[in-house]
């Protein structure tokens, strides 16, 4: 017999950095995706969403949602979305949170998520979030995760069975690195710059975690640089 | 002495029913409101919009914030926000889910105004979900609203305390009348129907809880109906 199993549906998070693309490669090998992305007025929106959609097309996903949260900027509080603001240089050795942190985003992403989830009869929600070796953002904790599982549970009908996968919350950056290699996922595809969008700054929080990430894998990082500072060995 | 203490701030959700309307009387009572609410594309929303401003406005907000979530028609699977689908007649003995369930929707409203109050430092959050007496939505139980109380400790600053307030969570619709009699909230400037923006249907599930907890009050609703069917010995 040849029979083909309908693979089950899962909504996968893509905002286009290395840690989403790494986790779509997961998700990838065990369920048909349904790719998600939301803009929400962060400086480097345009060059995310082209990443979402080049990332999307590789996996070849089936369904496709892109949204655009455009009230986040009148709620402020972030240098992400407050042109105000200053997004400063990185600081790999502090536990601060920095003022890249878009209160409690991730919440609306993972809302947006299950309600999508729940029409489509998806199972699962793949985030990539990462605690062990991040920026600090209190919504990357596993507890959080955990407590979100619960409002899904609560919070949709009772024959929903939602829940959300965090496949490299416990993974250094480097290790993230190793795996998305193993499994051929796309870096030339991705952004992680939090200020620049045809050259990535180096030396942004997030390019940053980046960098020393490639270079404690000894990987070449594909995307262009306008400085690359050594990380590995601080 | 006549010192004057700032009242703490509550971020208060208004969709323009009476639901909300009782819940934002109640805070006013004790915390500065900061007014929040969200279109997403339901068939009446200009009108819940209008009824909006006019809470706001009776209960003089000094932080307003209304967005509109014009993703939610892209998701679907509800008859409030698909207009391909029929908003059914009320059937109050069912304790089905009836098909204007908007799926997740209050986790995003919720989600909005957690980041809003930690940006603006209120410490309360006030949505006037009813549960015993309601339409039997899963994201208006109790325990939903526990869950999302962990979200919120987990999720946010360290430093945040941010806790979501249900005072109607446990009433009758009736009580909810009376309550609002008591504190003098204005009925006039709020808007139920799932249907009409200018007439109330007074047939849609909306309607009918409205209508059957101001008969069980003995008490007129000031809003214009096309239809006023006896709910009250159901």
């Amino acid at each position: 017999m040849n029979e083909k199993r309908e693979k089950t549906k899962a909504v996968v998070l893509i905002s286009g950095g290395m840690d989403s693309c790494v986790t779509t490669a997961i998700a990838a090998g065990t369920y048909d995706i349904a790719a998600f992305h939301a803009s929400y007025g962060q400086r480097t929106e345009q060059r995310e969403l082209q990443c979402f959609h080049a990332i999307a097309d590789h996996f070849g996903a089936t369904n496709r949602l892109a949204v655009s949260l455009d009230y986040f900027p009148a709620i402020g509080g972030s240098s992400l979305i407050d042109p105000s603001l200053t997004v400063h240089k990185a600081d790999l050795t502090s536990r601060e949170i920095p003022n890249t942190y878009v209160p409690f985003r991730n919440a609306h992403f993972l809302s947006i998520a299950t309600s999508w989830a729940e029409v489509l009869g998806a199972q699962k929600i793949f985030i990539g979030a990462v605690w062990e070796d991040s920026s600090g953002y209190p919504d990357c904790r596993p507890e959080y995760y955990q407590a979100f599982n619960r409002v899904i549970r609560a919070g949709t009908r009772p024959s929903t069975e939602i829940t959300i996968e965090t496949p490299l919350i416990h993974l250094s950056k480097r290790d993230i690195v190793e795996k998305g290699v193993e499994l051929h996922a796309p870096f030339d595809l991705t952004w992680s710059c939090y200020q620049g969008s045809d050259v990535a700054c180096g030396v942004c929080d997030s390019c940053a975690l980046r960098l020393r990430a490639f270079q404690q894998a000894n990987v070449d990082d594909p995307i262009p640089y306008a400085n690359k500072p050594e990380y590995a060995r601080i």
